[in-house]
C-alpha cells in the first residue's frame, strides 16, 4: 500500500515532506536510534517493549531528547494511515535540536518455504559497539547484510573476535539441542523484542534456556539453530557458512508452532 | 556568509532543496563517504588529493557509483557560490541510486592563542573499522568529539586496544622529539591530506619522519605533539589527558611557520 502521511515531532505531515536537511549533522553521523514495529489490524505489536528499548538505546549513547509520549505519536499516525498490516520505523535523532520521525513501509513476507526448509547464513566479523543500543551506526551491519544478499544468503551472522556468533544483522541467534535453547550471553547482543517473546513461549512449552558463548567451531554439537526478528518471527537456519544442520527435529517444529499460536493470539487480543 | 546553492548529482540547486528523503536507507545506515575541502579565494585547496581519497574511500567499502568528474561538479558550485573562503563538503552516498551532494559551510577559525599555547585533548577508546576510508560510520567519532567538547577539550584522541594513540576524531596525530616526527603506522590511520602536506614540508625542512606505534604510556619520551587537519593546519598539543608537554621548543615553532608559508604559497599559486 501507499502511505500518505508520516509523523514529525508528533505532527502528522504529508509524505512529500518526509526528508531531512543535509545540514543535520547528528543524522549524517549516525547519532540516532531507531525501532521497527509491526502493525497488524491497526495495532502496533509489543509497542511498550519497543518504546522502552528506544529510550534505553538513547540513554546508552547519551542522546537526550524531549519526546515523552511516543506511544501517542505512534497511535496518531496509525489512526491517520488507516492501513492494516505494515511496519513502522521510529527514528529518534539527537543533537542540538532532536527530531522524532515515524514512517510506514510495506513489510516483506519471507517465502513460506523458508520456514519449512530453513535459511542459509554467511559469516561476517563484526562486534557492534553498544550491544544493547539500536543505533544508526549501521555501516558494518549494512555491509554484512549486503554480502549475505550478494551470496544469496538470508542473513549474515556476526562473529566476534573470539570466534563466537553473537547475532545476525537484524536478527537474534539461537542454537538448539533437544528441548534446550542456547543464546549468546545477554550482555553481548541486542535484546530483541521477538527474542523475548520466543523465550517466553519456549519456557511455557517446557524448553530450557541456557546462555553461553556459541563458537563457530562448536556448531556441530547442536541439533539446529534459528533466528528471531520482528518481521519474520522464528526462522530456522539450514546452514551457516559450510556447516549444515540436520533436518529439523520435532523440537524446532513444536517451537515454531507455539510461537505462531502465541503471536496470533497476542495480536488478536490487542 | 549565506550560501544560496548546493550541488546534487552535478546540478546546481537552490539551498532550500538541500535535504534527503528519510527513505534513503543507505544514507540512514551510513553507507556513504565524504570529504571536507577548504576553499580560499575561490580555489579548492588540494582538490585532486581529496577527490582521489573520496574514490578510495568508496572503493574500500564497496560503494559503486557513476560519478566520474567530481572536480567539475566542485568547480561549478564554486562558480555559482561566488564566495571567497569557506568549506565544501562532498557527500557520496551508495545504494541502488547513488547520490552526490556538495554543500558549503562557514569554516570555524580556531582562536590564534591556541596555536601559541597548544590545545588539550582527552582520550577515547575506539578503532575506526576501515582506517583509510572516510565514511559516515561516525557515531563513535561523534561521541568522542562530544565528550571532548563537554570536557572543554579541543579533540579526543582515539586509543586502540593496545593502548596506542592512532588519531583524533577529525585530525591526524604526531609526536615530536627534536627534529624527528613520529606518526602512527600508516595502515592504522586516515591518510589526511593536510598530514601529507605537513610531512612534505617537514622533509623539506630537514625533519626526519618515523612511523611507529605511539603508546599513551610513552608520551613522556616525546618533547611534544600536534594535530593536523584541513581546517586548522598544524595545531600543537599542550596536554593529553593527565600528561602535559613542556612548552614547545624551536622545532615545533619552525615547523608551524614552514607549514603556514607553504600553505599560503600553495593557495596563491592555484
Amino acid at each position: 500500500m501507499e502511505f500518505k502521511y508520516f509523523s514529525r515531532n508528533g505532527d502528522i505531515r504529508p509524505i512529500e515532506e518526509a526528508h531531512i536537511p543535509l545540514s543535520n549533522i547528528a543524522y549524517q553521523y549516525g547519532f540516532g536510534v531507531y525501532e521497527t514495529i509491526r502493525v497488524e489490524n491497526n495495532e502496533a505489536l509489543f509497542l511498550a517493549d519497543h518504546i522502552e528499548r528506544l529510550h534505553e538505546s538513547a540513554r546508552i549513547i547519551g542522546l537526550t531528547h524531549p519526546f515523552a509520549d511516543i506511544e501517542r505519536n505512534v497511535a496518531a499516525l496509525i489512526e491517520a494511515l488507516q492501513g492494516d498490516t505494515y511496519n513502522l520505523k521510529i527514528l529518534l535523532i539527537g543533537g542540538d535540536k532532536p527530531e522524532l520521525y515515524i514512517t510506514a513501509s510495506n513489510p516483506l513476507f519471507p517465502d513460506k518455504k523458508l520456514y519449512r526448509d530453513g535459511v542459509h547464513c554467511i559469516l561476517y566479523e563484526y562486534e557492534r559497539p553498544f550491544p544493547h543500543a539500536k543505533t544508526l551506526n549501521m555501516l558494518q551491519s549494512y555491509l554484512a547484510y549486503k554480502a549475505a544478499w550478494e551470496a544469496g544468503a538470508y542473513d549474515a551472522l556476526l562473529l566476534d573476535r573470539d570466534g563466537c556468533i553473537r547475532e545476525g544483522t537484524r536478527t537474534n541467534f539461537f542454537a538448539m539441542k533437544g528441548k534446550t535453547l542456547y543464546s549468546p550471553p545477554q550482555e553481548k547482543i541486542l535484546l530483541g523484542v521477538t527474542r523475548k517473546v520466543a523465550l517466553k513461549v519456549a519456557k511455557e512449552n517446557g524448553y530450557e534456556i541456557i546462555e553461553k558463548d556459541i563458537s563457530l567451531d562448536s556448531l556441530s554439537e547442536y541439533d539446529g539453530a534459528f533466528l528471531t526478528s520482528t518481521s519474520t518471527g522464528i526462522m530456522p537456519i539450514k546452514s551457516v557458512d559450510s556447516h549444515s544442520f540436520e533436518p529439523f527435529d520435532e523440537s524446532m517444529i513444536t517451537l515454531i508452532r507455539a510461537f505462531d499460536t502465541y503471536a496470533l493470539k497476542s495480536s488478536r487480543k490487542r
